[in-house]
């Protein structure tokens, strides 16, 4: 059985680059150090939001880029899920989109959906998608954040304001566009996709997404519940962009 | 909340149309009366194996038409998964795939992946089928076979010989084209996908799948659990079937 080594990734702004090196942000520092418990010399993949990934070593409060990476068995565009906590199947959730070559899950409270996670939840999830990366032989681990608002998320969306990110909120009951019919000629530099609680959306959500740049979208004429959606969603995102 | 009905379905050969009833064979009349224990009066979904469907009624050894059915949130082409038996997890492929529309499911015993399931499985799959159909909101409750081994299922399909029909052999870090690229531009009457074990087909396995008329196809870049790889393959034919 061959070893293999498992990183995690974080997109860090190239134009900083100076001498191999890149400075570190406040921010970025408190998740490489802090969330992902990572020290000096340790090694991560850099990311420039183009594309492009590096292997890169933690120098205090630098990185430093050793090679770039090629080959690899990840998605050419980033992905994040942002997908409500069903009551049970979470889990089933994260194995199956890291499975499937998820970037970010962000967990969602909502309004038919409010399910808090009990503590531990969010280590137990990691552990789960570090697994599956090793499974299913990808690189790279996706980022697990904590859950949060739908309505919280979608204001820092719009904070952001992102042009080249393709936003998709996927509905049941309504007349919409299925998701594969509205997916851009040229492939985006991102795509996010928001799915509901098993009580479906409110109306509000969906128009307050939509506000957010969101796209209302169909997963087809049956109803599914929040644990198959995703791994719907994110097959017609990767035949999308793998061809 | 509605009451709702669910029906069986069971193609019949129309040519055998005759004063609005159709005659059963007796392997029919076993299905209908052994196996779903249905009786006389009591009614069923006739398919005509060309994309109609009839609400129908049995009379003793024949059935007799009642009306054509519409509006469904059916698949319009008759989609087969054979699957491999994992050694957890069939529950969940069965209630992901009806909720994709699957039409038939035959659980495969294959070379790396010989799980025999135990007596009165087969009954628990398919009243998990029959509450999917209800989640779901569709009409008609998938057949599920008894397991059989795969090569027996080959010689079967062989035997038949349709041409119509579309086969896929869903195969892991091998180079042959994407299922997409490969389904053809004009819809087939019927579409089969054969997806392996967790521990992969035999190269003879493959073989014998291309001898007789299946493609072998990918399901992208990472190597997916038996569990997640029908999900996959069902949404990709869903987006092709309806768009």
């Amino acid at each position: 059985m061959k070893t293999k080594t498992l990183y995690y990734r974080l997109t860090l702004d190239f134009r900083q680059l100076e001498n191999g090196t890149i400075a570190l942000g406040a921010e970025q520092q408190h998740y490489l150090k802090k969330v992902l418990r990572l020290k000096t010399n340790d090694r991560f993949i850099a990311l420039d939001g183009r594309g492009q990934s590096w292997l890169a070593e933690i120098l205090d409060n630098r990185a430093r880029l050793l090679e770039p990476i090629a080959g690899s068995n990840e998605l050419p565009v980033p992905v994040t899920l942002m997908v409500a906590i069903p009551k049970n199947g979470f889990e089933d959730i994260v194995r199956g989109s890291t499975e499937l070559g998820v970037t970010r899950i962000v967990p969602l409270l909502t309004r038919r959906g409010l399910v808090t996670p009990s503590a531990g939840k969010l280590d137990r999830w990691r552990k789960i998608a570090t697994e599956a990366v090793e499974q299913s032989e990808r690189q790279i681990v996706p980022t697990i954040e904590e859950p949060r608002p739908f309505l919280e998320t979608l204001e820092i969306v719009e904070n952001r304001s992102k042009p080249q990110t393709s936003s998709y909120i996927c509905v049941t009951r309504k007349k919409v566009d299925s998701l594969v019919s509205r997916l851009p000629d040229r492939k985006p530099a991102e795509i996010t996709l928001a799915i509901g609680p098993e009580g479906g959306w409110t109306d509000g959500e969906i128009d307050r997404a939509i506000a957010a740049n969101f796209t209302a979208v169909s997963l087809g004429k049956r109803v599914l519940r929040t644990i198959t959606a995703p791994l719907v969603a994110l097959s017609l995102i990767n035949a999308y962009l793998e061809g």
